[in-house]
């Protein structure tokens, strides 16, 4: 099974997919990326990930870029020389060649695709367990390729035998390296943090799902609150609604995944799968 | 005239020096990387520098890392075959090919080498502004390839005609992106930051020289307390000893290179050209 990717205007094999190393990504970690579920050959959200990642261009000064109506053929023909049944798609935009290895270059485009499989219904389930960190990414609206912290962390989230790391600023929650944050109050308020963080897809469908049903609040999230949330739970491209049985070794709620969670959970997957 | 990178352990012809896109610097902003002056084929304060590649190496996790004595051969090697009067030598470690795009890989070896100019006598005469910005480096005591922000401000840098910025924490003024800060004071006491930055090979060697001569403090400077400096200059291994005539606009004592900052300079720079 021969895989492609997209360099540029062009589709190679993706075992042959390299760039030169004088690109920025590599000689000062410049670049953005977005990323995006394909199912049976059809992107999921398309239209707001390509929002997000033209977003994210213009804020890094990244240009000329692609055009749009250029890149939706470029990635429908990826999808279809690919072939796979559920998967991925990496859009990333470096930095490009720099002269000296300082200033931002002509940006190169690489859209590679990978194999994705469900996650197992147990995790579902059985929820997940964080550990907080202070830290504030840089540029916190942008989806920058910035995860130094996050890549540099994964040893201290296996030492605490934990699944993730979550963020704080201040005394405030912000998000996790690659998912946002959701709580629920005893009232049933479904809170999300606002301020300084990167707003997924998924995050704002959640919302959108969740404002006809109960009340909303996004605003800062202070640590202490967290702990003693009804349900608490992650969102992202990949793991859709993930609920999180522990923070910091404290244990949410009962422990497993709360009945608004659920009721998210199972018409954010309705909307995915199109059921 | 055809030059040469190394990449691993082969040198291939800097055109065709390439990396795959896996790697976890293009995917997520990680490696580190040094970078040493050679002149006349002789490498400047080499073991300094390579003390601080392997101290980088190891806070970041990156092995195996190749060892020492074969990393200086394919370096004199390289220097060789590329035969330059004046040059940087760049090498980068990043974190390699990595499997699921997130976790650590085999380490990538990256050595590039570019002529180097010397600065023009006249900007080290009448020194260069700097505007100050709000930032703290992740990790900053590791030399990482994360230059996300210091890249962005580049636009922020040339609207204010300014030749660099200059980081504060709180109120404590740090590190220029690519460089350390001194400030001498009215009594000709030398102080520079100790915390929260990167120590530069140049920083180092400028506080050796001066201890012999002066009042030497290495503690934090508030921002205001910069302002009224005698004399401030920059160290960098491509800088050396760089006279600052203004930061955000305010004058630094008389606003040309001082007379302490002329004789710390004139001693580095005997060390660096050997007189």
């Amino acid at each position: 099974m021969n895989r492609f990717t997209l360099i540029n205007d062009l589709l190679v094999p993706a075992e042959q997919a390299s760039i030169h190393v004088s690109d920025l990504s590599l000689q000062r970690g410049y670049g953005i990326f977005d990323f995006f579920k394909v199912i049976n050959g059809n992107p999921v959200f398309l239209d707001n990930h390509l929002d997000r990642f033209y977003r994210s261009a213009a804020r890094m000064r990244l240009q000329p870029v692609i055009p749009e109506d250029i890149l939706r053929k470029k990635i429908a023909e990826l999808i279809a020389a690919n072939s796979l049944k559920q998967s991925g798609v990496r859009i990333t935009l470096t930095g490009g060649y720099s002269p000296d290895g300082y200033t931002i270059g002509h940006p190169n485009l690489i859209v590679t695709e990978q194999p994705l499989n469900n996650l197992p219904t147990s995790i579902q389930e059985q929820g997940i367990s964080l550990i907080t960190f202070p830290y504030q990414r840089q540029l916190p609206d942008v989806k920058t390729i910035d995860y130094l912290m996050a890549v540099w962390l994964q040893d201290k989230i296996i030492e605490a035998q934990s699944s993730d790391v979550l963020y704080h600023y201040d005394d405030s929650i912000t998000e996790c390296p690659r998912a946002n944050i959701f709580m629920v109050t005893s009232s049933n308020v479904l809170i999300t943090p606002a301020n300084n963080i990167l707003k997924g897809v998924t995050r704002n469908r959640v919302l959108e799902i969740a404002a006809g049903e109960m009340k909303v609040e996004e605003r800062d999230i202070h640590k202490d609150e967290i702990y003693e949330a009804r349900e608490v739970f992650i969102t992202s491209t990949t793991k859709h609604l993930m609920p999180v049985k522990l923070i910091d070794g404290k244990i949410i709620g009962n422990g497993t995944a709360g009945e608004t969670t659920r009721s998210l959970s199972k018409k954010y997957n309705q909307i995915v799968y199109g059921k």
